[in-house]
């Protein structure tokens, strides 16, 4: 990870980088997506079938596609006791922040004979998908809570969990454990593009969903970007970012652990330091080394720092703050000492921890808010995974009939400036 | 028009035509937007200028491409008083509807020590299309209303007009009007995908934005898929639709006025009526081709509801709404003698209107909603345009040093059940 003065010319083409470092796939990967889709399309379940024992296991049939209330109390059975409890409190927490997302429907009578409003309504059905990585060893068990919890909070009915299984055809047991306490009891083995696929389109076994949310690898995002319009999804979710904002009073063994964190998720992740003070860098810099010397996924982490990774010394916090807004980080940290006192100018940002106590972590697993958020600057105009992904609003309108009258010139001068005469016919058809 | 009962096989397969209609464009067009916007990247307001006097005008320099103040009071000086008093009106009545839709930040105390909110902000930019049909002769004044309003309603800064001009290098001044009355003073004399190129990747004049929203032809509709995740956009609009569910009681004169003000839009367009009488249903197909023979876009119409319209005879209202909520309409008009009974079995529907004296033109101008409405099927999982499209949301998170003991434990496990040891060394390194 290199050191930058910012602005400087050297700066800037490195933030240039940073901006332009994309999703990291190629139409390649994009054509191998598409027919997987098609073909799941084509075969259903027969597909998924084949492709899970291709790809991820070697024991899924039709038949054990689905997830057996017995195999959820098997998982439940297997699991340790403390895990249980952690899952418990991360649900309450997490169930506490989306009620308060919340929207009401409401209707206005702003007018003589006129109701307009508003009806705030849960989408059908929801698909949730939980990354299992490499032979379901590494469980995913906060992304099941993340998408699960606001579809159950939004008031979604039908929940459908996809999620890889391991090489003897179970799903891990803390995914199952989790999804059972979340209350999902709709689950399939299969992971990838092709369970994607599964949830837009349906399947003899699956239910076609309205929405599919989740993050996952390179296949998952492509297929939920070819199958967006078809569902609606939360975002296209890139790689990993961190930005923390920090002055002289932050401890460089935090700062450094925290940019580690984002750094160790993806060779393409962006872990950045923006500092006023010369010291503070210098001395995370080194700290960082030693860090990741003892870290299993140091290769990645490392990559990951050298390519997208920056230290950038700004004259003042304020140009940092700009900087920050420039680059619409996923996760933004504000490690000084008053960071209340900045939240005002900080436009972009997926979600803003305040003070050196509040780790990045913190919001992934336990806090409260979504840890699915906005990445490669889409924090300028989107949001975290929430209870908005799951409602859909219907306007409503009534007119009396001399409600109608009052108004129906104007209509009709709108409709033939715009020279649609049948939208004037039906006021007038109806004007006394 | 066709009358078909439902269900039944035929109905069903004329269902899914409707269903799986499409958006209408072939990879050819594809690809030449993409070349459009390319090219926009590449040379700025120079291939602005060349694209609108290739296919909208032939007087546009670079001197011209904005929008002087003094064209401006030409336009607000040309138009007719009624048309201003018109605009005065709707701008009010849908400022009105949309200021109910703002939504606020908030903060959350949920235990000792830990504080967690969502700050909601408007974007930063937004652009809005205007489509100015043949040669600005048909001005679509309403979509400068329905984009800008919900734009000025979230507080957004910088609001950037595109829309075609006329051959004669000027802007339709019943846009310009509408623009100035709106608060929009930013507006370029450029249309179709080269426009929403320019808003999407910004050129030396036109703005770089956050979001781009607003209807258009294939060309725009293609653009904004394409740019669609370097800026926010709307939606992917489809041909208009339009659903009546109607019963005995409604009039055949007026049902038909109304399919017909969807169907001229558009040769695509959908419009169906579903009734459980068979006298109305052949009341309105004989009234129908009445109303035909009067209308100036006649042919549109016809094609419209020969290919994707239908009179759909149902056994009962019930029966009605559940074909309704599988298609997910657009506008859906309720003309049955008790509407309001019905609302609470509507899932799928962008907009609602309620009677006989409402019909859908209502919301197209003047009511307060918005028209710029989700199609085919989106209805399902998606809203309408409104102060949401030019919203952001960002989570705070603030945990105290004593707060974070409290929950160490439990992030902790989870991030190394996960396989996530950088993330676990994050909460380690603080733990007391």
């Amino acid at each position: 990870m290199k050191l930058f003065e910012y602005p400087s010319r050297e700066a800037e083409a490195h933030v240039k980088t940073i901006i332009d470092r994309g999703l990291g796939f190629s139409s390649a990967d994009h054509d191998q997506v598409l027919a997987f889709i098609n073909d799941v399309k084509t075969r259903g379940d027969q597909a998924l079938v084949e492709y899970t024992n291709r790809f991820d296991s070697d024991a899924v049939t039709l038949d054990t596609l689905k997830v057996t209330p017995e195999e959820f109390d098997a998982a439940l059975a297997s699991v340790d006791a403390r895990f249980l409890d952690t899952l418990d409190r991360a649900i309450v927490q997490l169930t506490g922040f989306h009620e308060k997302q919340k929207q009401k429907g409401w209707i206005d009578t702003p007018r003589n004979g006129v109701m307009l409003g508003q009806l705030v309504r849960p989408v059908g059905a929801a698909g949730v998908y939980a990354p299992g990585a490499t032979g379901g060893k590494t469980p995913l068990v906060s992304s099941v809570l993340m998408g699960g919890i606001p579809a159950k909070v939004a008031g979604v009915s039908t929940i459908v969990l996809m999620t890889p299984p391991m090489a003897d055809g179970r799903i891990n047991p803390h995914i199952l454990a989790a999804a059972r306490k979340v209350g999902i009891s709709c689950v399939f083995k299969a992971g990838s593009a092709w369970a994607i696929a599964a949830l837009a389109h349906g399947t003899d076994q699956v239910p076609k969903v309205d929405v599919v949310v989740g993050p996952g690898n390179i296949y998952v995002t492509l297929a939920k970007k070819i199958v967006a319009g078809t569902v609606g999804i939360d975002m296209i979710a890139g790689p990993s970012e961190i930005l923390i904002i920090a002055d002289r009073s932050a401890d460089p063994a935090c700062i450094a652990a925290d940019l580690l964190s984002q750094a160790e998720h993806d060779a393409m992740a962006s872990a950045i330091l923006v500092t006023d003070s010369k010291a503070l860098a210098t001395r995370t810099l080194a700290v960082m080394e030693l860090q990741l010397q003892a870290l299993p996924r140091q290769e990645t982490a490392r990559q990951s720092l050298d390519n997208f990774g920056a230290v950038m010394l700004v004259p003042d916090i304020e140009t940092g703050i700009e900087l920050s807004n420039r680059l619409a980080p996923e996760h933004l940290e504000l490690m000084v000492s008053e960071p209340f006192g900045y939240i005002d100018r900080i436009h972009n940002a997926g979600a803003l921890f305040l003070g050196s106590y509040t780790p990045e972590p913190m919001g992934d697993y336990i806090a409260g808010p979504n840890h699915v958020l906005p990445t490669a600057g889409t924090a300028r105009f989107s949001s975290a995974l929430g209870v908005d992904n799951f409602i859909k609003k219907t306007s409503l309108i009534h007119y009396t009939e001399k409600a109608l009258q009052n108004e129906a010139d104007d209509v009709i001068r709108l409709a033939e400036i715009e020279g649609l005469h049948a939208h004037a016919n039906c006021i007038k058809i109806r004007k006394k």
